[in-house]
Order: C-alpha cells, then structure tokens, then sequence
C-alpha cells in the first residue's frame, strides 16, 4: 500500500445541509477505517467545492490524491465535469499526483450490497 | 426467508439513457443474485416510472413488494416523494403489503466499499 494519499470524496451536493451532512460523516467513517485523511467536497450546493476541496488537500501535502467519485451512474457531471475540475487542479499543482477512481455506481460490489439490504428488510 | 417478495430498485433517473440503463443492468444482477424478479424504476426521467413499476409487480402477482432505494442521501426524494407515491400506491392495492428499505446511503457497509474502492485504486 502506497503511504500518504489522501483520499477526497466527491458527492453531487444538495441544497439540504442535511444530506452534505451525511457524506461529511461518511468521509468521517471513511477515515477511521482507511487511518488516512479523507476531505468531503462537492460539485454544487456544498462547501467545500471540489476545487477548495483539492487546495486543502495540498496543503496537507500528500504525497498524492485519490479522487472518489460518490456517484451513482456515469451522467455527465461524472463522464465530463469531475475530469475537466481534476485535469485543471493537476496542471495547477504538477507536484501532487491527482487520479480518478471509478465513481461507486460501477464497483461490482453494488449489487451483492443491494441484496444484503433485501435480505435486511425481508 | 420470506418467498416470493418482488423487488423493486428505485432510482432517481438521468436525462441520459445510458444512466438509466446501467441501472436496469443492476436490477439484472440483483435479480441473478437473489433469484427474485426486480424490476427498475424512475422517479424522473427514465420508464417505468415508480407508479408503473408498482403497476409491473403487481401484475407478478408477488406476496410482497420491497422498494430499494438507489438514492445516495437523504434529500427531499428520499424523504417525501417516495414515501408518499408508495403510500398511494398501498392504497391501490390493499392485498399487497408493499415495504420501503432505507436507502443505500444509509447503508453501515457504504464506508467499507468506499475504502475497498480505495484500496483497489492505490
């Protein structure tokens, strides 16, 4: 396992603090689990955005980013606007590695997780 | 286990075809996985609506419907509009007890996935 990535989760945002809530006390778990510094950010309607998300993460000075995509399916904020936001904060800082993983909506996992929470509500 | 509980994965829906059909291929997987028919459908912007997926199940003649969420948070969707459309449609169909899991977001495993995507993306 590489040393020092920090980790950014990236969600859509809603205009319900609520719901950006949620996914700030995810990164939370996120963080406890992986013992490596994870930042909430969003696309619209949340603070910080993703662009702010990435300068606090330089100034933590990692040794590289990992971007998480926590999105559902591959619309166009996942296919066009998270690549084009990531590309420019990589050009800005050279020295940062910044990758992509695939957004959630695409790990094989989901489906046996859809079907666990069948089995839980049964 | 209960027998012949019809599934019913019930996402937000994308203007974008291609979203919507990653997430009938997810029912597909689903239903491989739990041997159960699933059936996919949209709150906006994909068919069947959430109303005619209910229509679909009901005509399966199931002993009982389970509605997923593919929803991430907890925003107005998943507060409202979900609750109120089952209940309408509960009403219709009086002989078909029709329940709603929580919503995949709220689900204690999302953490675990979101750090194996992680680990697999180092």
């Amino acid at each position: 396992m590489k040393k020092n990535t920090l980790l950014l989760l990236i969600a859509h945002g809603s205009r319900k603090a609520q719901a950006n809530e949620e996914v700030r006390q995810l990164a939370q778990q996120l963080e406890n689990l992986r013992r490596e510094k994870v930042i909430a950010c969003f696309l619209e309607h949340g603070a910080p955005s993703i662009s702010e998300g990435i300068d606090l993460a330089i100034q933590e000075s990692p040794e590289s980013i990992l971007a998480l995509p926590y999105f559902l399916t591959a619309g166009r904020h996942v296919q066009e606007d998270l690549q084009s936001i990531l590309e420019e904060k990589a050009r800005a800082h050279p020295g940062t590695p910044i990758r992509l993983a695939p957004y959630l909506g695409s790990h094989p996992q989901l489906a046996t997780l859809l079907a666990q929470i069948a089995e839980e509500n049964l």
